[in-house]
């Protein structure tokens, strides 16, 4: 592999790849590495489709097969950008091809494939890290050390929903995010994959008993010709949705708090309200996506005709990322998080560090997912009124 | 009974007997009821605390025995303002004796006893209310009526939350809000009432299932000493709290909707943090107490590029309530909502027509909160990670 | 005079009659006033009017001359809320024959009749206060102790507006408000003064200088057949709007800091937009009426990470006025601000202490308002780009 | 001159200097230009730095005379990033090369200066552009079009502000943005010109007279060792600060709007609070820099009863700028308005289309902060209360 550059090799490349793409391109340029980082190829089925993608993104290769990648000796990176169904089988050849393995979210689409992923990145001498951008959003990330440094004390609550809203319309077609075999989940994975990695990032503390619900709204929709990003072409023939519009649940965390967790593709109006508050005995958080430069902190420390929650603006170049960027007030989107996923992952292989959230951190979070699922097919988690 | 006027008696008068005689002393004065309200009497059992708090709050006279306020003939409406222990007793005989009953929240303490006042209120000649306020908010009520007009159409999620935090210092005595045979529940039923009556009456569906959960996170407390309002007095032996701290559940609608709902006393940073968004497939609807002129209205049918939440404030003088009081923006208080549900009731008693909320609405709330603790204690709606 | 009670004459009952009867009626069943208010007589022009009004609003009898009022023995207070071009005589007659005087505010039309008042006062037995019920607002009341006590340290900016929309349509008819003669000035006037007083009252400093701007932007509108309140029947003529829509200024404070002011009835969307923001060396405050409970306070000497403007709710115990009211985050509204002032009104009675604001803090808003006018009209004032 | 290439070189690298080069690197990424544009020169005067700068920000080579830069054959656009007494010189140089020249705001430290410029530029083959990034925030160019949509109508009412807080410490170093040769003004030409511009952008309309303020509340501050970026070592001894620390003023616009106007570094915890509000007589729009991705829009010709300011998150695929990037609710930050701003220099080449905001655009600009300033000096422009 690389002397003093590593070489990354880029697995898919629709929405994920788009974004990814830009991350790689920015990392080296905004926060000292210690290493140069070249984005050598990029990966996927459609030969004209990924040369193209190459050209527009400035990756300096295109292969079509994803072995091919692996067996390169000019890869030290593999970034799987894939759907779900195919984690597994690309991450663990990377993994036991020595590759150092980023992997999108959700980690795989089952607890038995999360499992042996986990399993191959623990055997691994390369590093392994499970693509929970939202952790490297700076004021989450900010929330994580409050926690850290006992500032709220014991944790009574914990409240996150992911509120989306672009399949309400039941004409919207049968995209690959709403076929099982290929997303494995619908909103449980594609959204409640996020808050319960953030609950877990921002708490310490995991989850160790649900009860859930999921529902499918709409359960037939037209069927696509082709897909492109998250639009696509429609036929006239519907297809079954075989996954979750909506997935809610209780959750018990092993510190003794109580969560509650929602996420669905119904909310209307809501564009991507990712959401968590925290209420510890002695502050509570608050954080939404859509206002990602802020954190909202309740200090109940202080004199209660002085209290109240807080606007800190985490972009205050002492802020966790923020040193890399603009001068305070000047914000930070949705693109910043991967760029400060990879600078962390590049850093921990670098200084031979365990990344974070690292597969076993991934394969909780699908426990969790699973459990609820198993939750919500068991009648007996409902009581009539 | 009275010709032209109503006379009211008022049994008991903390808390919520000061904004009751807040709302009595108002009602007449600013909206036309075609009859004059007399506050007659005002009842408690410490005679020299009832008789002070008559001067002060301007009730004509003070009685000891409830018993002997429904026996006086110049009293038609009784207002029971008492903890939910003797709710059963005095509704159900001062409906017996032909009074029109008001009864705070929630109805009773029990299932059966909510069963047994819905069957007196049934029987009555005199109307029957009980008193969830927060229906009479102008911005739920015109909640209320874009959901009947169907702006919002289909109804895919209902969120509810109900968050204080004044029992998080394990100092603040045992009141007996969190005592089982006075208050019955804790924050189940004294804030859980109010979301779950909120549902019902936004949405206009009612809940057939719950799976919950009940925590007490704080187990003995101080015992009291003397108690006046919120505040008491402390000892310093200990007592064992009997109720719930947090009460958390997840609920299927009768219209397929899905809710989560959460009332807790432990949410640091939260004072009255009453909250509620509804998600149908046209419209967006979310209000919160603290902001209670604000009506958040999203149009789905509206051109995405110049969609979003809209903030409504309820306070024109045609949207509900607002004719009696103050032009555009000057806003209302918690208050106003008491003067505006006393408003109601006095005019279905003059124009003989039905209450809203019944006794039999009070009845459907009691037994959603019943079917959360019998979910909350049985170990099979969990499911482990 | 009364012993142990007060007798209160109200002059106008209109929009602010409507509010003043509410307050009169609550201000001794809240607070402790050591003495009994009676609300004696109300007084109007027409006599059916104010017989009604008297019925409504609760008052015991009803007179159509103000001197009558004055006249009699048994009133202790005389509470001025007609229009401001008979402010003068009633508080001058009203001061001179030994009453209390509480008084609409502006306090005047003009400087010079502002003058006549404050030197009554100054000259009475009796107590006078100019009503800015604005500075009862707890939220505001707090804001001005964080200032005594020195949490802001030097002031460099205040930024206040008054915004509302209600005269947008050219169709609004010619009201009483938008002649010179009866309102005095416009938007200036009604608006402008509320936001001169309130930076008075939180910065404890005072204007010296002004640059000013005043603009009419609707010259003629329908005129009016009948008025009530704030709306009026049309007719096909029209007349000559004389007053300003919109007044902006800058000025300079005593104390160093500099402020912008504007007020305005065409801010569309802008319902009863007052809003004071306060930048100090220390911390800054921010408050928005239509958010009333609310103040927004920057910690400047907190570490620049964990520092931004936190959200108090002004509802605590210990916060100005709420003792008398309900628990944290049971909000107030606009009403209660006028309770409040009649509170501290009549304690400063029944104590003996000097109102404030004195008729001499309106002579100084008065003064103000007068050089934004003489600014306004100077061509010297604007420089051409 | 390059073919189907453009070469950029970039003048300057402090903190717009990174800012800029992250736009020209990810600027060809995300947009379909027609033409590469290819980074190939940065050009400072410390040899050292400028070498270091080009390595870390990905430019293919460095110079330390911007002369030489524009006498390279390879470079077809100059990008001037240099402090505001430079401007003049290099830009007039680069246009008399046949250069195209994007200029980095306020256009220059004089009427003068920017005359001759905007003289240059009209006489000059290539194209220019002065660099008002905020036109690029996509909330802002989508209030642009609603305005041209005639969605406002008449426009009564601009209130604009830029407020900061980074120098409100006296021992905060004099940076050269302090001194008037270097920056020619303080608040005013940094923030205000931003403001200015942005109220032109949106509205339409230029400001023909103005009434203003300037203040300097900070005389004296600790020289400066070496600056890098907005920190500097400080030395023991002081220098006066001889520009502005806040401007405010009045404007009246040629359509007839008012406007206020305010810019200062010292409003305690507003870290880059640029906001701008528009009223319209059928429509209000209201936009915060901080909360960047949101336009609140208020459409007065709906019933009042469903009328309020609605939260637009302005990510939608068919928003200005928006294709490029994320899914809805996915937010940009600070640097993509640079991107954007490229974008549409380098489209305004390719299809030979006049770039807007133009020199005479940055010329009108300065003429207004000029007639501030000179508005400050007059006595005039003061009446005494």
């Amino acid at each position: 592999m690389g002397g003093s550059s590593l070489g990354v090799g880029m697995i898919g490349y629709s929405f994920m790849g788009a974004v990814h793409s830009h991350a790689w391109r920015t990392v080296g340029r905004v926060f000292d590495l210690g290493v140069d980082v070249d984005m050598r190829v990029i990966c996927g089925r459609n030969e004209e489709a990924v040369t193209a993608a190459a050209a527009k993104y400035g990756w300096q290769s295109a292969e079509t097969d994803w072995r091919a990648v692996i067996a390169r000796d000019d890869i030290d990176i593999i970034d799987v950008c894939t759907p779900g169904s195919s984690h597994e089988e690309i991450a663990v050849a990377a993994l036991n091809a020595g590759k150092h393995v980023i992997c999108e979210k959700p980690l795989a689409n089952t607890v038995a494939e999360a499992e042996r992923m986990a399993a191959a990145a623990q055997a691994a001498s390369g590093k392994s890290m499970v693509a929970f951008n939202y952790r490297r959003v700076p004021a989450l990330a900010y929330a994580r050390e409050l926690v850290r440094q006992g500032r709220l004390g014991r944790i009574f609550h914990v409240r996150a929903v992911y509120l989306q809203d672009w399949i309400i319309d039941p004409e919207f077609p049968l995209v690959w995010r709403l076929v099982k075999e290929e997303a494995g989940s619908g909103a449980l994975g594609d959204l409640g994959a996020h808050i319960v990695d953030a609950a877990q990032f921002v708490t310490g503390s995991q989850i160790t008993n649900v009860s859930g619900e999921l529902r499918t709204f709409i359960d037939e929709r037209p069927l696509v010709g082709e897909t492109h990003l998250l639009e696509a072409t429609k036929s006239a023939e519907r297809g079954k949705v075989t996954v979750d519009d909506a997935a809610l649940f209780l959750a018990n965390f092993d510190n003794g708090a109580v969560g509650t967790f929602e996420a669905t593709r119904f909310a209307s109006g809501r564009k991507n309200g990712m959401a968590i508050e925290v209420n510890g005995e002695k502050a509570s958080l608050r954080f939404e996506f859509e206002s990602m430069n802020e954190l909202w902190v309740h200090d109940h420390t202080v004199d209660g005709k002085d209290a109240g929650f807080r606007r800190v603006m985490v972009t205050e170049s002492d802020h966790p990322y923020v040193e890399g960027w603009w001068p305070p007030g000047h914000v930070l989107g949705y693109d910043h998080t991967f760029t400060h996923e990879f600078r962390d992952f590049v850093l921990d292989i670098v200084n031979d560090r365990a990344p974070e959230p690292s597969f076993a951190d991934g394969l909780y979070v699908q426990r969790v997912l699973d459990a609820v699922e198993r939750s919500a097919q068991a009648q007996s988690v409902r009581t009539n009124v």
